[in-house]
This record gives C-alpha cells, structure tokens and sequence, in this order.
C-alpha cells in the first residue's frame, strides 16, 4: 500500500493541513487560523494521528531552526505572533503524531514543490520568492534546501532606494530592504490603495519591477540558480514579468552569458503550481523525511 | 602508502602547483605565470604525471562551468585573459594526466581550505570572500560548494553607493556593485594611491568598511553562514575589521539574533591560513574526487 504522507503548511495567518500519497495527490485537506501554538497544534497533530499518516513534512513561517544540527532544531525563533516565541514546533507536533518528520521554512518548501513537482522539475538550483505581505525566498542548491546559521532571510536584502521613490520603506529594521520597499504593505503605503486595485497604474508596477529587478540581479550572482520563480501576490500581476526580466538584464548588463539567461522569459517566471506549491512541498518533504 | 594528492591554484595571474597528503601537509610546490593555456596546461599536466599523483583537485580563476552535470563541465567561459575563452582545463589536465580530479573555482577552493583545515574547521555552512584586484566568493552550503547555473558572482553584487564617496565604479559592467566599489583598483582610482600605501587614512578604511558591511549583510540574510572570511590584500588591513563588524551590524539592524551574530569578532574574520587556504582546498578537493 502506499505510504499515507501529511503535509502541513504554516503560514503566519493560515495552517494547512493535508494528506496525500508521494506522487504529489492530495487525498484530503483542512485549514484553520494560526492561533496560540498550544491552542492549535495538539489538535493538527492529532488530525495527523488520526489519518494514520507515516510521515508529515513542515513547512512553517520564519524565523525557526532548520538545521537539523543544531539542537534547536524545530523551534520557532523571537516572533510577534502571540505564543510562538521559542516553541518547540517540531518536538510538540512529534509528542502527538511520533512519525518521522521533515521540517523547513515555508518558503523552502515552496521552492521545494516547484522543483518536484512544478516549473523547476529536475533543476537542482532553485531560486524561489514570494511577495506578498512580507517577502522571504526559498532556495534549493544541489537538490538541498539551503540551511545554515538559520535559513535565508533574503527579502532583507539591501537594495538602491530609487530617487524617485515617493514612499519609503515599511521595514521597522531596514529603510532600504527588499521586504520594506516592495512587500504588499509597501505597495499600499506608498500609493494609497492595495496593489490589488492598483493593476492598471503603470507607475507602481515600473517601481515595483525594478525593486525585483534589484533582488534577483543579486540573487543570481550569489545563488547562480538555473531558474528564478516568483510566487505570492505581485505573482498575479502578469503585466509585471515583461518588465522584471528587462529591468534584471539591464542591471546585469551582460555580466554573466549562459543558455538560462539566454531564454530570460523561461528563467524568471511565476509559481506554476496554482498556489499548492507550498503543501505539495511539505509533501515531498514528508516524503523525504520516510525515506530517512 | 598514503595518497599523494596534486592541487592546483589555477589564479588569474599566477599557477600554483603542489603535491601533498589527506592531512593537508604539502611537500612540494612550484608556480608559474597564466600565460596562454597551450603553453602551460601540457606542462602542469606533465609536472602532476611525473610526480605519480593519486588525484588532482583544481581550483580555477572564473568564470568556468563547475557544475558536474553540465556538458561544459571544467571549461572556461569568455575571458579577456589569451586563449582561455571556451578552453577545456579540465579536458586538457586529464589528456596529460589520466586521474581523479575536483575543479571548482579558486574562492570556492579558498573556502573549502578553510572550512576543513581553517577557521572554519567543523563547519557546513561558510562564505569566504577576496577583496583584492577583483572581488569572488566561496559558498559553501551543508557541507558542499555551492554551483548551481555557474557558480557564485557575488561580488557584483548591486550596493548603495555612498553619498560621500568621491569616487566611481570600476567595474565595466556596473556602476555600483561590490567589486567596482571596493575592489584594489578601485581605492587606488578613488585615492590615487595603492591600498597599501593608505594604511593610515581612516577615512579610505571608512568607506571601504561600509561596502564590505553591506555585502555581508547582503551574504549574511541571503546564505546564513556559520562564519564570515574575507581574504585577499584587505585581510590583512587589521584596523578595518572592527570598523566592518560595526557597521554590518548597524545594517542589519538586530533583524537576526543567533549566538554566531553575538560573537561578531568571531563570526566576521580574516582568512586564517597564512595565504595557504587556496592550496591547501584544492589538496581536500582532490581528496574527495580520490574518494569519488
């Protein structure tokens, strides 16, 4: 029979949870706000227990300890979200569902679904970020999620505030980030309306690309990854991808020559999973995680 | 008998040769300009037959192709140095000396020396950086070097040019990465004199400081190393490293609180094998493809 895999994604506002087989079919899938940890996750694991799941891969929202090395393995890092400083996610999911487990951040594992089951298929350099209310990347190198002293932290990256700029950076710690000049909430401070309602206005979609131009330009020379995806809300805005990979070259400006970067409208795309690439990750994690 | 193992610091200006053991003791070590590669590839190759070598490992000036998987697996790529554009090194170093060999590029071997005999013995997660005539990182990331479409080109990463600066971007290609901003040609257009000879002008060390924060900020939040090195005619301006830690830490802003971050004399450090880091990973490279 084959093996019962679950998937939880935690995000910082939502908690998914599902469970389905290695090939990447979701059999079953729940959601619930992300409360209080000791409110909620004695209850997720139990729902996992119950489905008799072997295995369960974790995404969950940062900053927490990935590296398996380090003894703090599992546990959230300082947070504002009530409860979830320092608790030890991994060991309480483990004290209710004890099967093996993967643990990643919740962009690793979005990286993770596209370069298993999405637009990255059998690439082993991923680069994956998403802008929405905050902006974190993934990042796959060699086949691994990247791990270290923590996990990337890449949506605080500093960037060229632009002259023209009419805002300013919504990062409390940075007036020049990636996270606090392009983020969702930056988009709306600075123009007055959501980015949502604001899809017709070139002039915040010409800043906003060349913010992401900045990023990538510098993602790419430090990571070198053979594809760049970009998820999250600003992913929805198609007319911005035209103008990102114009914005990236020009910023480049022919540094590097490779067959990726010749085929620039293949190299930086939008998630291709329909917003699943994040539990299909956990999925594949889950999986990983069985396999020992 | 133990292994003997050739290595090779293929630089942009200098060859460097050695043969030596699995514990990073060298026994023998030559160097010879980079003239054309007709002209010395065939010799080098010679000088590793003749000395009975076990394996080779190669760290080559870049751009070059490092990614096993790659069909251009140990070429170079376009290059202003003579004949070296789309030559095959590796091609031509197995042609005349039939072993195992490792290539990556010299700071990726730089990085590795110091993570398996240097200050950063033990661990898996380390960024080395040069900043002499031009600026290149090491990455290495779970233990492995990080390749992906090529390999990292972090020192073009894009910074903020400093309002005070009185100078410009050296880099052809740039007008404000790292390498045009703070490499040695660029103190010396800048200052008029060479970094050396401006040992005791705080303000040349101001500056050059506050780029090196930034890109270390920017290595920091997109790699989360475990240590920071930075080698290369800087290293060994001692008075700038009080100066960097300050000012990286003032960019980061306490975005990160890890026990590495506390210990910042520690955890942003100057290379530590007396200009023996480059030789002594392409020694531990050759051991690995001896290991295979």
């Amino acid at each position: 029979m084959a093996a019962r895999i679950g998937a939880l994604e935690a995000g910082g506002t939502t908690l998914v949870l599902a469970v389905g087989d290695a090939k990447g079919n979701i059999k079953e899938q729940i959601s619930m706000p992300t409360v209080e940890p000791e409110r909620v996750v004695p209850e997720m694991a139990q729902w996992f227990a119950d489905k008799k799941v072997d295995a369960i891969g974790i995404g969950a929202f940062g900053p927490t300890v990935v590296n398996p090395n380090n003894p703090d393995f599992g546990k959230i890092c300082f947070t504002p979200k009530p409860g979830w400083s320092y608790y030890d996610f991994l060991g309480n999911m483990k004290a209710g569902c004890d099967v093996p487990m993967g643990y990643d951040t919740d962009v690793n594992v979005a990286c993770l679904g596209e370069a298993t089951f999405g637009c990255a298929k059998g690439l082993d350099s991923v680069c994956y970020f998403t802008v929405g209310t905050g902006i974190g990347a993934g990042v796959m190198v060699g086949g691994q999620l990247l791990h270290g002293m923590l996990h990337p932290e890449a949506g605080h990256i500093l960037l060229n505030k632009l002259p023209y700029d009419p805002g300013n950076s919504v990062c409390p710690k940075h007036t020049c980030c990636f996270e606090g000049l392009a983020s969702g909430p930056s988009i709306e401070a600075r123009w007055g309306a959501k980015a949502v309602d604001l899809a017709d206005r070139d002039e915040v979609w010409e800043l906003e690309a060349d913010y992401i131009a900045q990023a990538i330009e510098i993602y790419v020379t430090c990571y070198s990854p053979e594809k760049v995806i970009i998820g999250g809300g600003v992913a929805h805005q198609e007319q911005i991808f035209p103008m990102i990979r114009k914005k990236f070259l020009t910023y480049l400006n022919g540094y590097l020559s490779t067959k990726e970067l010749d085929d620039i409208d293949n190299y930086i795309v939008p998630n291709s999973l329909n917003e699943k690439q994040g539990i299909l990750g956990c999925l594949e994690l889950g999986r990983r995680a069985l396999e020992g």
